[in-house]
């Protein structure tokens, strides 16, 4: 900013336009208030409100209270009162992962308004598990009469190094992932801007928003998995790095030992299969059971999650690392790591679980849309776009 | 910002003559500007000019450049010039480290005028090293005629875990320091704010100031030694962690390999002592010359530095990563670091020498200080202070 002088019309009636949207959507939950307590919001001249609420209403996205059930009736000289449309649309979060693909749906405020997931198989090509996801979609808009054409953006969390146009670089948890143009193939079915975020950055997004990161604006969070990544949060901001990158720890288990998670986890001398969580549950039951070869196979599997952990945590120093994906299910994960995070850094964490669970990915995925409208809608000053 | 009113008279002002200050600055070089130049950089009306003016001669931050050898003499209807006196104050950037304590001084552009380094004794404790550097800054300050008064902020880079007040929480690699009060012993010293960094953390800002990271955001700098730690850019801004403690990598060792440097570069049965920089030198010297313990002990360090580099570019993900402290020594660290990160990192970032070798740390604390001079002198908006 070098001065203060020369703003264009149409800038200040957006910014006066967004003055009056904040007010009406309230700091906490959507409020009903008249043009005066408008006036005495926004600071606005009451000539000023009146014609923006007219722009808004035109556009839908604001309604006279009155005008709805329980509004106050207009009788004698009306007090109108005005209120932000949080139904004026629709935004749609979705998780497109190895074993299920998830959809959840919220309204502008991001109030859910209706979820649905399916399962998928781990060997599923890229095209079915897309139509799998349409599928999903289709049926999720169906079952809550949802109209296609009010979604106004849709957030995707899956596997991989995602480009900023949603074009997967590199995936190799999902087959034919790679070099997948995701954001472009999902956009022919809609007709608002999709958005693709990496699955373990769409889940600290989740954990942030509504989880076990809520207030903490520097967390990373560890999706546990045979294919671990994790995702970070710094000063409240996602941390991508400079090629979307940050955070695929799944490479770190090649240095110094030669130890893949299907093999430490493998009570035979066969390998797990990379993709076969089912068989790493069992693993874990058996270990809870008291087998002693699953419980060295589980001691082998943590040592090495402390070790991805902890050299996250060195690089990064956050407050609060949230461990998600497979840990989630499993008892008893979080005092070895904290006791071991306490003997290598100089400076531990807390750690905490997932909240979300297995609803983490599509949660963040909404969010990510969230922040989009919201960007659109509320945000006064232009700001670096949702990706 | 929620509204563009009620902005108050002395905010105007100090707005107004930082608009006028950077313009004297120059976008690149400081420039001399007529009144009638100033008012058509700044767009500010010329009686609102020539009041700032007058304020910032009276400040000391400007001349009359006609005032200086060189300038124009006044004759006739006199167009007088305007510059900014970057000799209006000093900047100093300060060193403690394990074998050196290092001081460098510049005007308020940043331009460098006068440095002077000291050898220190490892295992010297805290008082004779503070007593070092002090004698350092005084003989400096004399060769160069400098009023000790003249000095507007002192920046200082030293090794470990640095508090927001300068208190050393945790420094293992010099004798006494942590818990050592360093802002505070310091400022005793000092009549102008005095700002600790981490000695990684301040390398990374001097590389990318005028070394091997120019113009490049996103950057880990690693300063490799028997205490290795790494600094970190991100978008620009330094990554500090969130308790400061970011990039303190001296723990990944223990992981999996109980290596430390000093017995990994050892070519006999005992460790080199901790603190031993010429010992490590030795070792290297012998490696290149053909002696085959020496080069397996530096194999097997290479394999340790790898390791915990590819740790912090998993997490970070980089476009550069900049190698400095003792490999700015070595020939031929680059290539094997190059190769292995191939393999490891999804995305592996370029990798550099450092260029500013053992000058890093002490032109990164002078960055600091500058960072602090620039952001009262030149911004508008309060921004975050520099530490």
């Amino acid at each position: 900013m070098s001065r203060l002088t020369g703003r264009d019309p149409s800038l200040l009636r957006r910014i006066n336009s967004t003055v009056v949207l904040r007010a009406l959507r309230g700091t906490t939950t959507p409020s009903a208030l008249t043009l005066t307590e408008l006036v005495h919001a926004t600071e606005l001249s009451r000539p000023t409100v009146e014609g923006v609420v007219e722009d808004l209403i035109e556009a839908g996205l604001v309604a006279e209270a009155a005008d709805e059930p329980g509004g106050t009736a207009r009788r004698g000289r009306p007090a109108r009162r005005f209120r932000f449309r949080a139904e004026a649309g629709q935004l749609l979060g979705l998780e497109i992962g190895p074993h299920r693909v998830a959809a959840v749906l919220s309204d502008l405020t991001g109030r859910l308004t209706g979820s649905l997931s399916r399962e998928v198989v781990e060997t599923a090509e890229a095209d079915a598990r897309l139509e799998r996801i349409r599928a999903t979609v289709a049926e999720l808009l169906r079952r809550t009469g949802t109209a296609r054409d009010t979604l106004r953006a849709v957030g995707v969390g899956t596997p991989g190094i995602v480009e900023a146009d949603g074009t997967v670089r590199l995936g190799t948890a999902l087959p034919g992932w790679t070099g997948l143009p995701l954001g472009e193939r999902l956009r022919r079915s809609f007709r608002c801007p999709v958005l693709v975020e990496n699955d373990a950055n769409a889940a600290v997004l989740a954990e942030h928003w509504k989880g076990a990161a809520r207030g903490v604006d520097d967390v990373v969070m560890v999706l546990a998995g045979l294919s671990p990544g994790a995702g970070s949060l710094i000063g409240g901001r996602l941390h991508r790095g400079f090629g979307g990158a940050a955070g695929e720890i799944g490479a770190l288990h090649l240095l110094g030992r030669e130890a893949r998670p299907e093999r430490l986890l493998s009570t035979t001398d066969e390998p797990l299969h990379p993709l076969d969580e089912a068989a790493v549950a069992q693993v874990f039951a058996r270990a809870r059971g008291g087998d002693d070869r699953a419980r060295r196979a589980m001691d082998r599997f943590l040592a090495r999650l402390v070790h991805d952990v902890a050299a996250l945590v060195l690089a990064l120093d956050p407050e609060l690392l949230v461990v998600g994906g497979w840990a989630s299910g499993l008892d008893g994960v979080l005092d070895p790591l904290r006791a071991e995070l306490e003997r290598y850094c100089l400076r531990p964490p807390r750690v905490a679980l997932s909240r979300l669970g297995e609803t983490a990915v599509a949660t963040g995925a909404l969010r990510v849309a969230l922040d989009h409208a919201e960007s659109e809608l509320f945000t006064l000053e232009e700001t670096e776009p949702a990706r």
